[in-house]
């Protein structure tokens, strides 16, 4: 992890209760010339059930390959997490290095290589050394348990602070716990940043279950951060679910506790997502953007990112600039159904611009002083229907620059 | 324009022969609080025809929505070009001051309003002053004829250089001459930095040929540049033939000459289009890249643009780092087909990556020598089919958040 620690960083890491089921483990592979643990094995009781999301880019890692594979039968005894090295677009000794780690993994557990979960996260092009691994994962095996912030910190990367976040939620009577630790610190730097998720929680969920809850809170959360556009290789989000809180097993929409389930698991991956955006390359503001008022929630999602996404918006903001003519600029570029004359802009809730016109008196002062601030709120009605979209991103900086263009591969 | 010019920029402006038919003025509306000609006022002859192409922006300024109803007539009798104020969302005012231009730009000719074809670029936002607006043409049309370099800096706004272009063909056995100006230096900033080009031919053109062309050319030159992603809300490029050459008037495109003439007019809008990228904001490289192997040239282009949008990509090569980890990203992110294990990558045509994986015995002094110089070549093949295309773009440097972060509207 970097030394400098971003001045969006919350104050520490939170306290996280054990889950039940589940054990951690950290370990010094040395996939790279560093003093710190750089792998990490969750252990799975038997009967836990899994779910996952993985990059959209068309060039995976062999490890999302692997992932979503063994996705298909729902089940998990072990993840494992390596930093420093992703293995991605390193062909078939990429692949024979996530062979290898589950098969080692297998042996230990009596169990199929299919119930071990592999994820990879760092310098891209150089296969996975297999002996490192393999080294790695036996001194993994004979570790003490881990806590949750040396897992944080083991599977980290250019993060420059550790990332987790839990809540609990009452299913069939019992109280259930979901928790889970993150990386990422642009979305996504594919040769040291990244983004990595897991959650774990104690409940009894069924596999089609879980991956639906987990797809619905991804869609309201991951996909809704951007730091600079740039899709990973390797993004993967796993959720388990050990089944040892004792519920009754959660497997349709209207099962007791079941919202209250989907709800909390929202709530960490919303959490989860924060953090990675409050860790954003560079990162000075924290930025969240509401669309209202689109023809749809997907067109309002749109003009969001492309909002979010513009390198003009995001230096207006580090330069804490309320540019909304570059607002503009982002509404009409996504492409969305927009009108000029119906859009309104805000920030921080004081409207700026109104039907297509700068609103009347437009007294600078309070919106100077919402932007001087470290959290940034940008409102876009659009006028036409009730689609809404909320997005959050970072600003771009020197710091992002400094950090992109002075890295070596 | 600004007084530290491009490191990219071209030694000096060319030397550009007058267009018969054609009459360039310049003038001094002060639409900001500066000492230069702002207003540029082009006067064509009778029978001119034109053809124009325009931002796709979902949110236009109101000269942009002006333009295209004008186009949909095919002639023109004068361009007004205003520097400083680009008029965008700024409601009836705005609208009212396009049409009070025209209006008296029509009553000086003796012709329709519909003739006279407006655009403006600088701060949105604000309605552009209409009585500093009427004085300025009222001095442009007292003023005498102004050069092709005069007419380029009346029409920048925070461009480093003066930006032409010109080319000849034979035509019907006459020598025709296309000659064209272009201002912009962000692939677009609209309250600063938005893309104006106009080109003037004397060939005698049939405007719907003259729109054929012009799309044509537009597709393979100014939409293949990029330099933030940004797209303006006023993005114009007009092109006026009026006709004086004397060849017998290209309509049909097996006519004598009309590929000479496409040919030709495709070499301007490149070398015009080369030289916005080489003004990118905060430029230190010019990024050519070839993308083949594709499975359909749309396909190519989209890959090829999602790298050189790529935020990682462009900060890796301000950092001379052969990053080919950063460009497979890229790859992968744009959505089209691609098979990781088909693709090579190139810097400087030196293969660094074949068929998904490093090449054997990879040295990267060649490689890292190509870095160092100012225009960088990238080559991308995916293996799958014929589909190819180029495009171009500068890196992202410390230099492009000086100017949005400190930038104040």
């Amino acid at each position: 992890m970097h030394a400098v620690r971003s001045p969006l960083a919350p104050a520490g890491f939170p306290e996280m209760p054990p889950i039940a089921g589940l054990e951690l483990r950290v370990a010094r592979a040395r996939y790279k010339d560093w003093d710190r643990a750089d792998l990490t094995l969750a252990l799975l009781d038997e009967g836990t059930a899994v779910a996952g999301v993985t990059t959209r880019s068309r060039c995976p890692s062999p490890e999302v390959e692997w992932c979503r594979k063994a996705l298909v039968l729902g089940k998990a005894r072990a993840l494992v997490v390596n930093a420093g090295n992703a293995n991605a677009f390193t062909g078939n000794r990429g692949r024979a290095a996530v062979e290898a780690i589950a098969a080692r993994i297998a042996g230990h557990l009596a169990c199929q290589p299919s119930d071990v979960f592999v994820a990879s996260t760092g310098v891209i092009g150089v296969p996975l050394p297999i002996d490192r691994a393999e080294a790695g994962l036996d001194a993994a095996i004979a570790a003490p348990a881990a806590g949750w912030e040396e897992a944080a910190a083991a599977i980290a990367t250019t993060d420059t602070f550790t990332k987790g976040a839990t809540a609990t939620a009452i299913v069939d009577g019992r109280t259930i716990t979901i928790t889970g630790i993150i990386k990422g610190s642009g979305m996504i730097a594919p040769d040291m940043a990244t983004m990595l998720g897991f959650v774990f929680t104690d409940a009894a969920v069924d596999p089609a279950f879980l991956q639906a809850a987990l797809d619905d809170a991804n869609a309201q959360t991951f996909s809704c951060i951007t730091v600079d556009g740039d899709t990973s290789t390797s993004d993967t989000v796993l959720a388990f679910a050990t089944g040892k809180a004792g519920n009754r097993t959660l497997a349709e929409t209207d099962d007791p506790g079941a919202d209250a389930f989907r709800a909390a698991l929202a709530d960490v991956c919303r959490e989860l997502a924060h953090l990675v955006v409050r860790d954003g390359e560079g990162a000075s503001k924290f930025i969240r953007i509401d669309v209202t008022g689109a023809e749809s929630d997907t067109s309002a999602r749109r003009i969001a990112m492309s909002i979010a996404n513009s390198p003009l918006v995001k230096t207006a903001i580090a330069g804490e600039d309320a540019n909304w003519g570059r607002v503009v600029m982002a509404v009409g570029k996504a492409g969305e159904p927009a009108e000029r004359d119906r859009l309104s802009i805000s920030f921080g809730g004081i409207e700026v611009a109104r039907e297509g016109l700068v609103v009347e008196g437009y007294d600078e002062a309070p919106v100077a002083a919402h932007l001087k601030g470290s959290e940034i709120d940008i409102g876009v009605d659009l006028g036409l229907d009730e689609g809404r979209a909320t997005v959050w991103t970072c600003d771009l900086t020197h710091g992002y620059i400094e950090i992109n263009a002075d890295y070596r591969s």
